[in-house]
C-alpha cells in the first residue's frame, strides 16, 4: 500500500449518467473499503436525488441516487470519478454545465482523474484532455473524435492512462480501470483480493478490448 | 421478442445490499428499456434511501438509493430481482424480515424470480428455494450450503435456471444472469444488442465459473 492516510475519492452525478459507469467503480471502492479507509463523495449541482434514467428516451427505466455534496460544497479530494451516459450530451442545461465547471477548476487539486464511458466525453469539454491519450465508449468513439481532434483518441483499449489521468472504454470498462487503479495505489494484491470478492475476472491488459472491433473502430 | 406487454420488474432494497448486486441487471435492463418498454419498481420497507454500506463494517462506504413503493404497497410484477449483501446477514431486523415476507408472499404471482450473490440466502429464507437447483456467492457457498442443506446447491455454476427461479453467483455475475435472462425473454439478438451497448462480454455458458475453483467449492 503505497497510501497512508484515507484517500478520499469523489464522483459526479448529473442527470442520465449511466448507472453502472458509477456503481461498477464504486461497488469496486466500497468492497476496497471493507479493509482499507477511504472515504467516497457523490457530487452534483443540487442535494436534490440524481436519476439514472436516459432523458433522450423518454419512458426509459432510471433510478434515483442521493448525492451527499454540491459541487459548491465539495470536500477536498484526492480522487475524483467522473462517468458517462447520455446526460452528458445535454451540455446547454445547468446540471451539465456545474458539472463540467467543477471538474475544470477541481483537476488541479487532484491526484487523479477517473472517466468511464462518455464521463471523458464531458471532461473533454473542460480542455483538461487536450493533448493527452484517452479513451471513450466505442459505440460513440468516431463522433467524439470528430468533436475533440485535439485529444489524441486510443480506440483499441479498455481504459488508457496519461500522466494522472485514467480514462475508460464503455460501461462495464469502469470495472476494469477501477481494479487497476486500486492496484496501482494500494497493490496487486489488494486489487486481486477486491476482484474475487466481487467475482469478477481483473483484465490485466488495458489492450485487451474486444469492442473495438465489435463497433468497427 | 416472446413478450407482448411491457414487463413489469422489481428489485427489492433493504440496507446493506452489495450495490453491484443491484446496478449491474438494473443497468442491462435500464439499457433494454431504450428500445423494449418495461418497468423498474424499487422496493422497500419505507420509502426512505437505503444505503449500500456494510452493516458489519463501520466506517465503510456506501451510497443511498430512493425506493419507488413500499412492499405493503408494491405494485404487481411479472418478474422480481433479489440483491444480495451483508445486510442480508442481518435476519433479526425489520427491513430483512420485510424483505423475506415480502419475497415469499409475492413468488407465486410472478414469472420468474431472479436471485443476485446472497440473495440466494435471504430467498433461502422462504422456503421457496427447498428441492431447487441454485446457487450463490462462491466465498460465503460452503457456509450457506450447511445452512440449507434442503436447498441443491450447485457449486460450478455463474448462474443456475431451475423452472422459473434464476439464481447468480457473487456480485458481478448478476450482469451475466440479467443477460441471459434478457436473452430468454426477448431473444439472443435483443440481449447481444444490449451487451454490446454496455460493453460486457456475455457469458453464454452458465457452467464458466473461475470463482468456484478460486474460492475452492
Amino acid at each position: 500500500m503505497t497510501e497512508q492516510e484515507p484517500l478520499r475519492i469523489g464522483l459526479v452525478l448529473f442527470p442520465g449518467f449511466q448507472a453502472l459507469d458509477a456503481f461498477g467503480p464504486l461497488d469496486v471502492l466500497n468492497t476496497l473499503s471493507w479493509s482499507h479507509p477511504l472515504t467516497i463523495s457523490l457530487l452534483s449541482s443540487s442535494l436534490s436525488p440524481v436519476t439514472t434514467q436516459n432523458p433522450l428516451v423518454p419512458g426509459s427505466t432510471g433510478q434515483k441516487i442521493l448525492p451527499t455534496h454540491t459541487f459548491a460544497d465539495a470536500p477536498p479530494l484526492d480522487a475524483l470519478i467522473v462517468p458517462g451516459g447520455f446526460g452528458t450530451r445535454l451540455v446547454t442545461t445547468p446540471p451539465i454545465q456545474d458539472a463540467i465547471a467543477y471538474v475544470r477548476t477541481v483537476y488541479p487539486s487532484l491526484k487523479y482523474l477517473i472517466t468511464v464511458c462518455t464521463g471523458s466525453l464531458l471532461t473533454a469539454r473542460t480542455g483538461i484532455l487536450d493533448g493527452k491519450q484517452a479513451t471513450t465508449n466505442k459505440k460513440a468513439f468516431r463522433e467524439i473524435e470528430r468533436q475533440f481532434p485535439q485529444v489524441q483518441w486510443v480506440a483499441r483499449a479498455r481504459w488508457v492512462v496519461d500522466g494522472n489521468i485514467w480514462t475508460a472504454s464503455g460501461v462495464s470498462a469502469g470495472i476494469d480501470v477501477a481494479l487497476a487503479w486500486v492496484a496501482e495505489v494500494w497493490g496487486e494484491q489488494v486489487a486481486d483480493e477486491v476482484a474475487r470478492g466481487v467475482e469478477v475476472d481483473r483484465r490485466r491488459d488495458s489492450r485487451d478490448d474486444p469492442f473495438a472491433v465489435v463497433h468497427g473502430v
